[in-house]
């Protein structure tokens, strides 16, 4: 910062609460780092906003003092995005956490950043609605928003980027815009929706948005599928989706990660490789659907199927899925987890897959593949000593590696978690001159570069 | 141009055949209006180019010359969006017609920008597959993806937008350009395919495209439902997608067009509000649909509903509710036609669908209401005599009021034939201060302002 912390707290105090600025180690602490291995760091001032007009009025500041605003919803990003490399300001959004308006009839929904996916879901469960986008942790809305996040259901339902039908943004000098309508669908003007969704704080702050929400299916089957290798599993996956099978969920966990998720959840499934799935929609539909797909996966040499109609077993079977990146956490105390994130055509799935595996048994890490194989996005987890130089750089090696055969075949760097910080290196190799016009319209909308510096693309720094 | 004519076309043909460049005056004739009502103006010059660095060289020529280039399909567009207002160049895309490559396992399809949607689903059909995107005209799929075209398949299968993978694209300054991958999903770097599909040619050119295809369904049934009134068959629509019914086509078509399509089509279907509707998907759970479906609509006063399963009467059917508008312009011999387009969010359908009729009854002019109402969107189709200018101002009038109650209720001036030069007038009242984002794009991508000027945004003119 070119002027003091004090000077900026004091201007902000202008027309903050005090409860609502502060400089408290603990708090900038927490603000310091997200769920990655990346390096903390931290801001010099937290804020907690209550209203768009107060972002703005920060934003304002900000931008007059060339001070950087790093978004932060729940801290629950997965490559460094809200970690303040450039130190500034903070804006933590839990006191603007509120459920504006259900409007059932359009299936629309309009909240504030604040909001998390499942207290969402908790509200539209009354209404017989849900919100579909579930990535592993309890983000804000606001967050997945802008880091376009997606999850088990994006086969079916789409990434978050197809929910949004609207954002309230403050740009960074505290224009308020509105970058879409409540029509489902419109030719007018450019797409700044698709624009600012995945934008990681760069371009500005989400301070509220309308999101499409859909009716909880009539009928719903989980299914866990056992197969004697991963590529007979993926194989079986691209055969379902090559017959048009509209499966809900479809979700790869290999051999070792089942054996985490048997400790963790306390289940006893065959330690092999495994595929668990759901089926929606109406009951003949479903049940020829779970029937075809029950062939097409026996074709590919499945050994073993268990369906699961009853509501808590398979809250059983998806909570063993979902907490299986913390059945590794839980499993191997003292390390960090890195975890790989390309997305390839599907066609290249089975091949991706089985060299991720095979170099992940190269480097001798703890570590499994898993992912969301119905849209050719897998992740390899790897278990790393962060004091053991050596080892994060064998970890390191194999990340780039991934990427690399990802990129090779058309496919991207990061399927879900974002750039943040530690995507950053692919960009220009997998973006070549497209980068340019990204950086383009990050001067374009943010001179001073105050938002989120150095995330996705790196601009001269501030007032430098 | 502050260059000659003659001195342009020399430079072009440098490096482009003879064939290719064409000063001729029934060439640009031919390109200097589009399917739309609005002012002819033709461009100086039309070139042909067979790849995409032709079609950079040729953007590197205009903007060192500051000379206008407008890039042109089929000249379908429908709010003058081809038409070259600053003349200069128009860049016919019509020897850029292969379909490059079917990646049947990846459900994904390369083509260059001069291939048509008919052209392109006669090619698919050969591997079961089909191209979802089907606007009235038989459009370059360049075109489509320019304007976000959309049709009677987007309830399910979504826009233009949502097809595109990856578009090759020529900037203003010649540098080619990949806007995404070849996989199913991305969290990497700003939405670039979003951006420049809905951009009418003034972000860049498109010379290549990668379109997501889908399988052709196993059983499909299409059906013709009867209402008393408009109100009763909107209201029947949005309960069918409140129940969750992934209806495939849904299109609502008024009395006064179905006497049209009775003269046109040498049909006798009933003279009263009808519904076109179709379900695809696999055989149990599309006979579970239609009959939901026919409970729902004969709760909603449905008088007699058709269903048609067999082939032939199912192209029947539909050809009559696409050349509807050929059915109004063979009808009216000496009229063009006036099409509104609004979209509103699908709770306002019923009402704003009746004020369109009761507001198009009373200007006494020709036409009927129709449209796409499982998204919301809906078309009053008006004939109008250019000559008369009293008519012609009768029609405007009309269709402003019918913009102006979409977006009172946060609808858009345009679902899916684009901004041109028609909807320019509405974008501020329409995205207010995010209108200047869009200029700020604009003028950061396109920095002489070559690009189809003066569409969508208006900057400062050419070299001015």
């Amino acid at each position: 910062m070119n002027v003091s912390t004090e000077q900026v707290v004091e201007t902000l105090k202008d027309f903050l609460d005090e409860s609502q600025v502060s400089v408290n180690q603990t708090i900038r602490e927490l603000h310091g780092k997200d769920e990655s291995y990346h390096d903390v760091s931290l801001p010099d001032i937290v804020v907690f906003p209550k209203t768009a007009e107060e972002v703005s009025s920060i934003m304002k500041i900000a931008n007059r003092l060339q001070v950087a605003v790093v978004p932060f919803g729940r801290g629950s990003s997965l490559e460094g995005h809200v970690i303040p490399y450039d130190n500034g300001i903070t804006i933590n959004f839990s006191l603007m956490d509120k459920i504006l308006e259900v409007r059932e009839n359009d299936l629309l929904v309009k909240v504030q950043p604040g909001v998390t996916r499942t207290q969402l879901n908790k509200e539209l469960k009354k209404y017989g609605l849900f919100f579909s986008v579930d990535p592993g942790a309890d983000a804000t809305l606001g967050g997945m928003a802008a880091t376009n996040a997606s999850g088990t259901t994006t086969v079916k339902y789409g990434v978050m980027r197809d929910q949004v039908r609207d954002l309230e943004v403050v740009l960074a000098d505290g224009t308020i815009i509105h970058t879409g309508n409540l029509a489902a669908k419109s030719a007018s003007g450019y797409h700044l929706n698709g624009l600012f969704v995945g934008s990681e704080g760069t371009l500005g702050c989400f301070t509220e948005l309308t999101l499409k929400v859909y009716g909880i299916p009539e009928f719903t089957t989980a299914a866990r599928a056992v197969f004697p290798t991963v590529k007979n599993a993926v194989e079986a996956v691209t055969s379902i989706l090559q017959a048009g099978i509209p499966i809900a969920r479809v979700e790869l966990v290999d051999e070792s990660s089942i054996r985490q998720v048997n400790r963790f959840s306390e289940t006893n499934y065959a330690e092999k490789p495994t595929l668990f799935l759901e089926f929606d929609g109406n009951e003949a539909g479903l049940q020829q659907d779970v029937e075809f797909s029950k062939e097409i996966m026996e074709d590919h040499g499945c050994e073993e199927i268990q369906f699961e109609t009853d509501n808590t077993a398979r809250t059983k079977l998806w909570d063993a899925r979902h907490n299986l990146a913390y059945a590794y956490i839980h499993g191997n105390v003292g390390k960090k987890m890195m975890v790989t994130d390309v997305c390839v055509p599907i066609s290249e799935l089975a091949d991706a897959v089985i060299y991720a595996r095979t170099e992940l048994d190269a480097i001798g890490l703890i570590g499994g593949v898993l992912g969301h194989v119905g849209d050719g996005n897998f992740h390899a987890l790897v278990m790393i000593d962060m004091n053991n130089s050596e080892e994060v750089a064998r970890a390191d090696a194999f990340n780039e590696k991934i990427v690399r055969y990802a990129l090779e075949r058309d496919g991207t760097c990061t399927g879900e978690h974002g750039v943040g910080i530690g995507k950053q290196k692919y960009q220009a190799a997998e973006h070549g001159a497209a980068l340019q016009v990204m950086e383009k319209i990050k001067v374009a909308l943010d001179p001073n570069n105050i938002l989120n510096p150095n995330k996705i693309v790196k601009i001269e720094s501030l007032g430098e």
